[in-house]
């Protein structure tokens, strides 16, 4: 039995109104006792560590819903470059290279990224997923996996087993760190039968669907011509939804596409930086919700970003959405809950995204006394519109602390460092 | 006689091929003797001090081309707000109520978290300017000062008294750290008969304009019912432009106003951040670029954006203009330019913004051994795309050291933010 006090400014992000400026939150193992202001403990609760953070906010730690973390590992190796040469000159080449192992070290390197600008959970698509298992179980923090499926590529079938050995092997493994999806790419790399049979294989299994839909008009015209609908209409006769579905970017939604979304409960990962810098477009955040669809946040992988940083994120979500529906749209609070509470739903993940009794202990401090955070008139609006990945000081996961004063804990960042750049350089050079 | 021995990645400004993986850069008192690849010292060259950051790259100190330092006091105080509303009932009543102290120690805020996050040069519009000079003065950064004139307000008259008041007592003095323009608002909140007196008074003292230009929808519309032009046409035919003009904003430009900015050499201040997020719009960046025009970078100021962060606003500059333009829109070294070179001419200032022989030693460190700057395949794109402002390790401007290891050298940081918050709370609580 581990119990640890933690005294600070407390952001739960259970309501807007919820703020505790000395606040305490008491945790016993992995999970969190209680949540308020100063005196909140209970007399029966005698910490075994207390921690001090008194010009701190605490809040509830990041969820990245959408990323490919392995993909560190051709961080800014292209940019700048219309989408198809990219990704056929570029990104393919590359990739086809990587082992098992450089999947491996890139995503020890994307967690230790994650920790430090303050994200505790990711949902996860790529290949070689028990590697990345191997990592998240390593680094101590959550993930939500998925093997990325490209059903009419010749290993299709063989990722498609996989992605199901992955849900026997590691689905639920960590204590429940370790939650397994199915990654079905996009509808236009997959046939309508091999999205069927995902879906089958899910609803047996018991877990989710991870799918890319609707990024960019290209895909748009591409499903048109296909099956004379858009993809969300031709994924919705597939009867792909229905269960747990994550569907990343729906950037082009047509006003009955966004009612489908609310209908069948859809839940969208939004990644503003990604849609931003590959052009792909505006999504219709705003209109999701007022809808009331889940929209959770994303950073998409680091060839299309270049970071894993949610500060960041949460920033671009807000500025892109202002600049581009009003000034008004999408308020600071509004921002905080997509990366927290409204990440957690987006993941089906019931019991982090808040700071509350009997959610696990995944929290966050960020460091308030610094010049940029002065004076401090709005804690939420400082969190998007000021706050920068390295103000991030502590982080726990499930009660255990990953990073301290900026020191990761779990992982041996120099070494993960040196791999990276040796396998990455390695493969550039080969191509 | 100081002589200064940097070890490091150098990162020059000097060309897009430029790059020392093992430089050395040389410097004597306030500027620099030379740069190069290892080496490159003269034999003549003894050392006083070495700073050795193999891990870091150095590069040219940002320069901020549009700011109100002062409003730092208003961080976070409104945000979400629609314009008008926002800065009626918000940011003009708080302003009214500031002191000429309550402005030297915001400006002094503001400069610590521009050294913080490598910004070295700022030009700056407001209030009180001999409190601004002053905090420039004692920080030890470079700033072109301009007392924003709103000739149409009753104090319109006492302010320009003043603007000429501070090119006689501050234009160079911190051996050339300070330099004035005049800063009348913009051309809907001064007549033509007051910007032509401030142009004549301009070419009289020698010095510069500094002027919000064709910042929104509604300025267009208001000077088209007014004067029967756009807002670039009407300056032109009083004569404003001709020497040297900082228009800030520029974000609405037809092609007839982008080629009168060609023509007379206007230079712009681009603010993709406060644009976005009070839904401005999207300035024609890539069009005056091919034009020729010169563009630097700027932030606004904190209640526009919240923060000073130019590693954020580079990367919002080309986020905003590929998301409009296109994915190959404004590549990472041109947003690099644009917060260097190209700031240091929109500011007139021709000894600072490239790292090379006989310029100011005005630079920075960003600490690379840190796992989001890994693989190291882009310097540029690394800086641009990824980069935030807690990875600024050391600031020197004039040669002298600002900040090391990220402890500020010249400010008493605690302090001023202690004051502000008092300052700031105590307005808040009046209104």
């Amino acid at each position: 039995m581990s119990k640890i006090l933690i005294r600070a400014m407390v952001l739960p992000m259970t309501g807007p109104e919820d703020f505790y400026p000395e606040g305490e939150i008491g945790i016993e193992n992995d999970r969190i006792l209680f949540v308020g202001e100063k005196g909140s403990a209970p007399d029966s609760f005698i910490p075994d560590q207390i921690i001090d953070l008194p010009e701190d906010v605490v809040m509830p730690g990041l969820i990245n819903t959408h990323t490919h973390a392995a993909m560190t590992m051709l961080r800014s190796y292209a940019d700048d470059l219309p989408l198809m040469p990219w990704l056929q000159t570029k990104i393919w080449p590359f990739e086809d290279k990587m082992s098992d192992e450089d999947i491996y070290w890139g995503t020890l390197l994307a967690l230790g990224e994650m920790i430090q600008s303050g994200t505790t959970t990711m949902l996860d698509m790529y290949a070689s997923m028990d590697q990345v298992a191997k990592a998240v179980l390593e680094a101590g923090t959550r993930g939500v996996l998925s093997r990325g499926l490209i059903g009419n590529a010749p290993n299709g079938e063989r990722a498609f087993a996989e992605n199901m050995d992955l849900v026997k092997n590691y689905h639920g493994a960590g204590q429940g760190r370790i939650q397994v999806m199915f990654g079905p790419h996009a509808p236009y790399t997959c046939s309508g039968e091999f999205l069927q049979r995902v879906k089958q294989e899910a609803d047996r299994l018991g877990v989710g669907i991870h799918i890319h839909v609707a990024e960019t008009e290209d895909e748009i015209k591409t499903i048109k011509e296909q099956y004379g609908k858009t993809p969300v209409q031709w994924l919705e006769e597939l009867g792909l939804f229905g269960g747990h579905v994550v569907a990343a970017h729906c950037v082009h939604l047509t006003e009955e596409d966004q009612e489908i979304m609310a209908q069948n409960k859809v839940f969208i990962a939004h990644n503003p930086e990604s849609n931003m810098k590959l052009n792909s477009g505006t999504a219709p955040i705003p209109e999701l919700r007022s809808r009331g669809v889940v929209v959770g946040l994303g950073t998409d992988g680091t060839s299309s970003n270049n970071n894993l940083d949610m500060f960041g994120e949460m920033r671009s979500a807000a500025f892109q959405q202002k600049l581009v529906k009003g000034a008004t749209a999408l308020p600071a609070y509004e921002v905080l809950q997509m990366a927290t509470v409204d990440g957690a739903r987006t993941l089906g993940l019931h019991d982090v995204g808040v700071l509350a009794p009997g959610y696990k202990a995944d929290l966050i401090s960020i460091n308030f006394d610094q010049p940029h955070f002065y004076p401090r008139f709005s804690i939420p609006a400082h969190l998007v519109y000021v706050a920068h990945a390295g103000d991030v000081r502590t982080v726990m996961v499930d009660g255990k602390i990953l990073m301290q004063e900026r020191q990761l804990m779990t992982i041996d960042i120099k070494r993960v460092c040196r791999e990276v750049e040796k396998r990455a350089k390695g493969i550039a050079q080969g191509l």
